[in-house]
């Protein structure tokens, strides 16, 4: 009985742990939360991602390890690594948990991305809005997600207060506004021996900084430019498990806005919509199993419940929807579930879809 | 929080609760045995079917209960029934776990059956013996399940030695031996307000009275019989659930063999083959929420592995296959996993079940 331990026991750990126990496999969080949703799952080590103690037993009762978020201190990782073998590795999730050496990585690779300066002062950050110009977004390295440790700079006049909010986190990275006629995400997988998929492409549309809809986009004419950058980045890396890409398409090119070194709440729609979803893969690529089929089935899209949930009966009553409910309290901007709706066409995608985004508010 | 409680921890409580913790609901189960393979997955009332406390205990803590399996005393089921919502019905419950009431309700809906006869005593046997003919199969009413509790009689010589084996379970079933084509089953499920839907039509394949390979047949001509059979049974019953009547083909018509009230093995494929599986339709019925979409998404054919497992990487190398396991242990006879294996077409279908079927031996 091989058993994984995530750290981390959100709903992204829960999805993989639903992923893994058919598969056969046990799992253990870290998870600081009492009320961590994916405990039901498996063993809940209940501590903070610090805790030398807990990250002792984790590594103890594991047989490999792996992240639902990137958010965790590098000396954690590299105690883990000692301990039991740990993936993607520590080297990729210190490239993705950073903005300026993430961007810095998509500038060797040759990788477009919005053009970006790092900021340090008030001065540097005045010399650049000048520079670059406006609007533009300055951005904490590390620790942002979903819209938060960022401001938006309109024009000179937000310049002070952007500084007052963020200053502390110096540095900080300031990134030219683009203006992008969609957002696209890539969402790739990479096993120990190399092996690569990629699923379709997911075009995003997110409001307040939190993805709201993705919709897979089989066969969209830009994916072999965005399945060649996440590729770059999965064998530059040594990378093992999914890695999303966010992109920002601009014309014909595509610009990297971050990566998320885990499965991404862009690919949730992979569980029912495609032959093997995002989190199967992930434990397959980190267990040195074959990598599962990544095509689509037929067209799907997916809905995110945000600070709180429609009806259940509502949802499922729409045809071809599946409900993913985490199990979390209802807070403001907090990602609480998501629907996703499978279809046989077009049509009758976008007529549950509008049922799904009224309900979903 | 809605919580569901399951008589029978199995595979099939498994199965019903990995489908339904995504819709927020919680479980728990009754199993006498400590290593039931759901426990993990809610919480476990480690008891008897029979044993009133824990009869009881099951009866608070769940809003709404079902079954794994049909093989509950009637008493127990009618204990439940008195102090929190049960579905299916006791009435119906009674009727599949006894092989004449069964029957008898079978003949009174116009539902064809092979030649069968109550069988009292040796002299029963003997009479009916040279009355309906051999081969034939002799069955005790109740308990009997994947070849137990059955002799197979296929001449006078056998008359004596099936009647030792099994006259003490008395009254017995005489059953003439079907020359069937096929064995097909169809799987309805039918909700609170009386909506009922259908999966498109299994085709199973038995050895030694335990089932190996089931293929969806969608599209197949018998399939309206096989539902209008199905809903018979459903309406007349008040049916609330899944009910999966297993038929034999013979030329264009078809032959009931018995009906599980519950989720089937035959329907295992719709987890990855139909829009919704059979265990997440039986939830939704079971509290009154829309039925969700039966169709099948191309071509599913699944393979059982009984008595042990193949590598799970030999499993999860053949494109297109899912794998199951049920975390039980391998004994002879016991199914511990199955495969579904989901196909665009024909041909890619053919091709990976010749490999699933090798590797389940």
């Amino acid at each position: 009985m091989t058993t994984v331990g995530l750290v981390g026991g959100g709903q992204l750990a829960r999805m993989i742990a639903l992923a893994g126990v058919p598969l056969g496999l046990q799992f253990v969080f870290l998870d600081p939360s009492p009320d961590a949703c994916a405990a039901g799952l498996g063993q809940h080590l209940c501590g903070g991602y610090d805790d030398r103690d807990k990250l002792a037993e984790l590594a103890r009762r594991a047989d490999v390890v792996s992240y639902e978020f990137e958010n965790v201190p590098e000396h954690s990782v590299a105690f883990l690594a000692e301990h039991v073998p740990v993936f993607p590795n520590a080297h990729s999730l210190a490239t993705a948990r950073d903005r300026l050496r993430e961007k810095a990585l998509f500038d060797e690779l040759g990788i477009p991305t919005p053009r970006y300066a790092p900021i340090r002062s008030l001065d540097d950050l005045k010399r650049c809005a000048s520079d670059i110009g406006f609007p533009a977004v300055l951005k904490t390295c590390t620790l942002g997600y979903d819209g938060k440790g960022q401001a938006v700079l309109r024009g000179p006049d937000d310049l002070d207060d952007a500084w007052a909010r963020l200053g502390a986190s110096s540095p900080l990275v300031f990134e030219s506004f683009v203006d992008f006629s969609r957002e696209v995400s890539i969402i790739g997988v990479r096993g120990k021996n190399g092996e690569t998929a990629f699923y379709p492409l997911s075009e995003n549309l997110h409001r307040g900084g939190i993805l709201r809809v993705s919709q897979s986009r089989a066969g969209d004419p830009i994916t072999a430019l965005a399945q060649d950058y996440c590729r770059r980045l999965l064998d530059h890396l040594g990378y093992v498990g999914v890695l999303a890409v966010e992109l920002f398409q601009v014309g014909d090119t595509l610009l990297a806005n971050e990566m998320a070194p885990r499965v991404h709440n862009s690919g949730h729609w992979t569980i029912e919509g495609a032959e093997i979803s995002q989190f199967e893969n992930h434990l397959r690529a980190i267990l040195g199993l074959a990598l599962g089929k990544t095509d689509a089935i037929g067209r799907v899209a997916m809905v995110n419940f945000i600070g709180g949930t429609p009806d259940p009966a509502d949802v499922l009553a729409v045809p071809g929807a599946h409900l993913h409910l985490y199990d979390k309290e209802p807070r403001p901007g907090r990602k609480v579930g998501h629907a996703t709706l499978r279809a046989d066409n077009g049509p009758d995608l976008e007529a549950g879809l509008e049922r799904l985004v009224a309900l979903a508010g």
